[in-house]
């Protein structure tokens, strides 16, 4: 017999580490959770009140939608890309999904099947490789150069004849790294010379630090050849809770995709869509104000970060920090020993990387978005503090 | 290369039923659609109202949520369980799932690898064969027997060294057929004897015609090892739109889910979460007012089923009718025909069959729930007064 899939990966990250808190009491100094990067307060008011409007009011937030989405939410999309990113993206070109982590599901079961390949950069986004354990893709891992950016040149010699695509993940989930528009070109270009996939996930773009587009893929002709990208309004709206992602990607494989998402979710919940749609046609300015606190953070964050004497910045931005400790301690056992001796919870390097890899040990993850400036200054001064 | 997954199965059957209704003209006749299983109407007021005050003042609706689900709504789903099956299921038996299709792809994901084999009674629910497609699983068909129910001396023939389950859904989706207590206590016992899961899709369960309970599995004090239980809220308090559904199994069984369901979910939508709780707490009478209206259109289906020359009517509860035609002609074409002829959206049953079944094209399926009493009168009468 095979192994049943589930047993092909391993144990989600984040479920882990909170059990590293149970039992624990942090006394007269409360936890400083970075661990995962999620919106901690609920949407804003108005849009709560349209929400409860909806479900008084509108009878197809209760019922089944279209499978790839509701066509209004599509074409707004559709019509935001192409104006965000100077290019031409259709309705027809945009699928809804229940959250972004199922938007990778299914654009990997158009793609892939027993045995494939894909390019993951390391550090990786957990699931995306729980994902592959457990839909029998082989991960190729690639190893991320300066400022934590994946090269394309580094990316061609790892290309066999079952690779099927490469995925990158700007800004990037756990480092923080925006990847620089000409690198996510040079990657679309390698991608289609081989005639493979490129995965582009945007969950954080709302977060970007810089003004112009990130990329510009859209404004290809031909780039639904090529390039699948995906998004989440889980962290612009903070709709966690309600699970809508989206892919943006040929007809074609949208099709295929179809099928994947008719099977696990039927449709994306209804309530969601409304709500994002709402969102992107009616909070973009309350939105700006959300990535300007963000990007305040941020700069606290590195700030603080280079006055820490031994440690490391190696990647800042968007939800993440990603840093370099100076201690001959094991990045597992560190975020354990954090836990208990400094009040802080934080993912070490290992969980976003293969078991093999020589700087995982010395790195940890800050999710730091939910901390204010002053969290995020105490949050510098006990790891000052702190010594193994 | 390998065929990519979703290469490996084929389009959702009811949205290729949809688009034989482009540009069809249905004039002074509207079309009777019997095609869906799915509510038409949205929750009840009071519901609506709870769900609308819990957006506006409960901020973890809006937030991710634990992956296996509200642990409210696990302790109550395994107290009525216990209750209604005189049996014992404890909250860590159940989990919650972004519906019942996701349930089914989480608990094969933990059970399942490439080449294993499932045994699955023929006529069978699309999205389940579709899974197992593109999860690399051979689907081993079992003909029913007489009243469309499978039996469990069949299905022990069928068993090898690869097989990992045997699937029963009672009531049946697509043929409506509620399967004997000791017909599925004769699977669970072969199950038992080698050594593999039975899985029971009950989705249906609240529109049992029975008073007794459907099966007693549940006071076996070891049915965790064998039986993985699965369930929908969607159809009990119209919440499809916000895709609600739940496993029952072992709490090592739904360790393994979880892996999955972290991975393509993160956790089930929490307002769905919250408004099946409370229906479930308080929404009792009213359902069993439904239950009685279902129970009355059934009975009106099975009389007029009768009364139609040359038809025979094979299953016929929940939401469902499953009807053999006396034509010469295939049922594929047949649905299309009725759709301009006689005004009739119904999905053939060669769309719930292997390819080579011999009954298939002679077979109907009738999702005859939608239409209340004088509705299913007409859809009589036009089948009535049809001829090829």
């Amino acid at each position: 017999m095979s192994l049943p899939r589930t047993q092909a990966t391993f144990d989600p990250p984040v479920m882990e580490a909170r059990r590293w808190l149970d039992g624990v009491d942090f006394g007269e100094r409360p936890l400083i959770n970075v661990s995962q990067a999620a919106p901690v307060d609920p949407p804003p008011e108005a849009l709560r009140a349209e929400m409860a409007r909806l479900v008084n009011e509108m009878p197809e937030v209760h019922l089944y939608g279209p499978v790839l989405g509701l066509p209004a939410l599509r074409a707004e999309v559709a019509a935001t890309w192409s104006r965000d990113y100077q290019g031409s993206v259709g309705p027809h070109q945009v699928a809804i999904t229940a959250g972004c982590n199922q938007a990778y599901c299914a654009a990997l079961s158009a793609l892939c099947g027993e045995g494939d390949e894909v390019i993951l950069p390391v550090p990786w986004y957990f699931n995306h490789r729980m994902w592959h354990d457990m839909s029998g893709i082989r991960t190729v891992p690639l190893r991320c150069g300066p400022g934590m950016v994946p090269q394309a040149e580094a990316a061609e010699v790892l290309i066999t004849p079952r690779t099927r695509a490469i995925v990158l993940v700007s800004p990037n989930n756990p480092t923080g790294a925006e990847y620089p528009a000409q690198v996510i070109r040079a990657f679309f270009e390698l991608a289609r010379a081989h005639g493979i996939a490129l995965i582009l996930d945007e969950t954080y773009r709302d977060f970007d630090g810089r003004s112009e587009p990130a990329h510009d893929l859209f404004s290809d002709p031909r780039w639904d050849e090529t390039l699948i990208q995906l998004y989440s309004f889980s962290k612009a709206y903070r709709l966690t809770g309600h699970r809508v992602g989206a892919i943006t990607a040929s007809p074609a494989r949208l099709a295929q995709a179809e099928r994947f998402l008719d099977t696990v979710a039927i449709c994306p919940p209804q309530l969601g869509q409304h709500a994002a749609l709402w969102g992107m046609q009616t909070l973009g300015q309350w939105l700006a104000g959300e990535r300007a606190e963000v990007l305040a953070r941020r700069a606290a964050m590195a700030e603080g970060a280079a006055a820490l004497e031994g440690w490391q910045l190696l990647g800042c931005g968007a939800y993440f920090a990603y840093l370099r400790h100076p201690f001959d301690l094991p990045s597992p056992e560190l975020a354990r020993r954090l836990v208990t001796e400094a009040g802080i919870l934080a993912l070490p390097g290992t969980m976003f990387a293969p078991e093999d890899d020589a700087e995982a040990p010395r790195q940890l993850r800050i999710a730091f978005a939910n901390l204010d400036v002053p969290g995020i200054a105490a949050f510098h001064a006990r790891l000052a503090a702190w010594r193994p």
